[in-house]
């Protein structure tokens, strides 16, 4: 196949990522839930702005690249909600894996390859730009909860231990937004939009 | 103002682009139209995907950058049908600066004149990463309304010569690319999804 034909075969199955619909809501379209291509957007853009929070140096380009693939994966396998049980995050990590094989492996060999890697080292949240990629996409939903009356942490009845422990990546890679978290969550906590535990 | 509180009150400011509604459809969830967030990621992706078509060095990260915060003006000035008339396009302009300065100044000082001048950049389309910025842009929704049966090219009885004048900027900085979309046009003229002029 033509490298270019793989690429534009990649390039509309992915479009398919913006009928994924997650938990969280979008105050300004009617409280609509979001998908995950626009989400995946707009922690791209929160990776440029909060960058300089880094306590350790990230590639911002590396960063970028993976929050703009880290849910295509959801194409197949849906979006899980963050705070589902233990043993859905098990059987959806399987799904998961299906499904960058498959979806990544509509590019041409070397560029499927990289995206892969990619994919997996954010998966692994080893590295200092995964956890700082991690970090983005697990920050955005307090800052659109909080500005939102508690959003899908009210109507989920999410709990306070739950979006710490989700957080917990900020605390080493990006210590001054773990800060602003905490104090965060336990407005959370007074308003009722989380419960205390 | 504490700057970490002007980059979130920034964040959720761009929520607002997940609002904003383009002429065209996604085909994968029931032919709705697409917003500009979305829309956004799709083509900050295709940069990643099409880098190596570039006929010059282009800058990845910034022209990346740029697919991120282009159509954030739209907040304000709403989205313009890339082909409407040519006095709607003169207004629109003057709308977009104005949006441009009140959105990015909600940044603190330096990153949001750093963003202003990426965007500003952008707009004036001199610079190879900008061009190659544009060409993304342009270039998506060729492949979208091809894989949909003409999708808003039909609807809204759009010319052949309104999408290769679009498409220029493909010509000297992704002449691959622009050899694909004369021929992806003659199709569509063939199958009656745009105009022959
Ligand atoms: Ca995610």
């Amino acid at each position: 196949m033509h490298p270019l034909t793989a690429q534009i075969t990649f390039m509309l199955e992915i479009d398919k990522l913006k009928a994924v619909y997650r938990k969280t809501v979008v105050q300004a379209d009617n409280n609509r839930h979001e998908n995950s291509a626009e989400h995946s957007w707009h922690i791209a853009l929160l990776a440029q702005v909060m960058a300089d929070y880094a306590s350790e140096p990230v590639d911002i380009l590396r960063v970028t690249k993976m929050l703009l693939i880290h849910d295509i994966v959801e194409i197949d396998a849906g979006d899980l909600f963050a705070f589902a049980e233990e043993h859905d995050h098990q059987a959806q990590e399987q799904k998961e894996l299906d499904a960058a094989n498959r979806i990544f492996g509509l590019l041409p060999e070397q560029s499927g390859q990289d995206m892969l890697s990619l994919w997996l080292e954010f998966e692994q949240a080893q590295s200092a730009d995964a956890q700082f990629a991690k970090a983005m996409d697990r920050v955005l939903p307090v800052l659109q909860n909080m500005s939102n009356h508690g959003g899908s942490w009210k109507t989920n009845k999410v709990k306070k231990s739950q979006v710490l422990k989700r957080n917990t990546y900020l605390q080493t890679i990006a210590p001054k937004l773990w800060d602003y978290v905490i104090e965060q969550v336990d407005i959370a906590v007074n308003n009722a939009w989380l419960v205390d535990d």
